[in-house]
């Protein structure tokens, strides 16, 4: 069994994490918790979005966090719109993600687009940036399962990973959105996405709703995945069932890598700071394993 | 990658779920509870323990349930002690579960002797009741980790396990007593007793803890293990943190196992109706991904 021996955690927390807050947290909260991820060990992160305030409202404070980024890592503003690249040019940010479901249903639900209509917006958008020399990731929803369609054709999947690795996106982040994924559909999935497009980089993005996420990183560091989203504190992540959890945690991803010795820079003691700094400002308390002990549990 | 086609659950929750309660939960709710888990399909149960009243009032009424026991499945007491297999033989139980902790410490903490006196003890009862007929199951405790002193050697589980081999048991379950285990010290500590001990009927015990449950059910699984304790709800399971998780979920392992195509036998629907008669009796609430989402959460 061959595993990698260094792996890249993308923090999805002050983005992914915050925007199903209901309750606006303090823009200066934000940049503590930011920095704090930083100071932990994060060396790539989503960090806001430049969607409209009117649907996000949590998302109002994106120039100001964008301008106060830390420089030495690469912090992301994820962008679904031009309106939202427009907004992001005021800045001199240029790092930027987008989104696209792999499900109509879904894509049309988020932004009122089909998945081809956000394509064709998309395209000529990436091959501007890429001209510019901006870091583009598109990240890739209902990769496996939709929540109104069910099951997602891994041939979808694929094409439109590959439409995306043509148009010229530098990472591809293909997610289960709603933690419906089993281990062997992630290691078959990646193990294809790795044969395919071997030079792009890949990353997983994994739900813990259904306790498969570690699971389904398992099996992803069996197809030769070594970046991973996660989020502190498991913060966010469309939970559709009350107190369901979303995305996985960072301090477990971390926890588990590092365990089985391998390398992801980040420090779990300081990753807490971090968690620690957000937690009093959130509507959910944290259930991730790693936080629990770090609070007093019996830990040999 | 190649996995078993089928597996054996083994049900622990009503005997290792809820040891750990405090208040007693009346008998009938018990033969109730594990009635239906019969019913969805449950096939080998811990059902009780003959322990001590005075120290585990919970199960005072081991006899009532016992004789109560479903005739058609596997329904096993477990014994601690010569004290225990002379109020079990009251009864027409023959199928039965011992215990002993790799770590010294452990197993004094637990029952007051050290490893080998424990061994010594059991050996010559193991003896006795193999040429009476019965199903010995030998649970191994701390195979990985033990609280008290931290990583515990494969060598000794290993030649613990060899132990109870050559003393006749039929069945080895190995725990990762406080869970710990990272998935790559599942896979290789399965794939060692499924090459040293190839006829006998190996199990993994897994908890829940930090999260690492299933990943190292999936591991296991790639060593060839095709028997699993698990607890309804999750219940039980020595947590050490408050609110931490203990038991790895039956429902939450079924339902991967079998989105994966591998067949328990276990009817998830039925398997929720039996938690049902658990949770009001119980102290803590029920967190596994399964159970929270047939509560009213989106199920595609």
């Amino acid at each position: 069994m061959s595993l990698p021996e260094k792996v890249t955690i993308i923090e999805v927390g002050p983005r992914d994490g915050l925007q199903n807050e209901d309750n606006f947290i303090d823009t200066e909260t934000k940049k503590e918790f930011i920095k704090k991820l930083e100071l932990a060990g994060i060396q790539e992160m989503e960090i806001t979005s430049f969607v409209s305030p009117k649907w996000v409202p949590q998302m109002k404070d994106a120039v100001s966090i964008v301008n106060a980024r830390p420089r030495e890592v690469r912090a992301i503003a994820l962008v679904p719109n031009r309106k939202g690249i427009e907004k992001l040019l005021e800045t001199d940010c240029k790092d930027i993600a987008v989104f696209v479901g792999v499900s109509d249903s879904f894509n049309r639900k988020n932004i009122n687009k089909s998945t081809r209509e956000s394509m064709a917006e998309l395209k000529p958008i990436i091959a501007e940036l890429k001209a510019d020399g901006f870091f583009i990731r598109a990240c890739i929803s209902t990769a496996f399962y939709c929540p109104y369609e069910g099951k997602v054709s891994t041939l979808d999947t694929l094409k439109l990973c590959h439409e995306f690795a043509k148009a010229g996106v530098d990472e591809l982040s293909a997610a289960d959105t709603i933690g419906m994924a089993t281990p062997i559909e992630s290691f078959l999935l990646f193990s294809k996405l790795k044969k395919e497009l071997p030079t792009i980089q890949l990353t997983a993005h994994f739900h813990d709703t259904r306790k498969m996420a570690l699971a389904n990183i398992f099996a992803a560091l069996q197809a030769g995945i070594d970046r991973f989203d996660t989020s502190a504190g498991g913060i966010g992540g469309c939970p559709f069932a009350p107190g369901a959890s979303g995305n996985v945690a960072t301090e477990d991803v971390v926890y588990m890598l590092g365990r089985m010795g391998i390398e992801t820079g980040v420090d779990l003691d300081r990753l807490v700071d971090a968690i620690d700094v957000i937690t009093p400002h959130l509507s959910r308390k944290i259930d991730s394993g790693f936080y629990r002990f770090s609070k007093g549990g019996h830990q040999p």
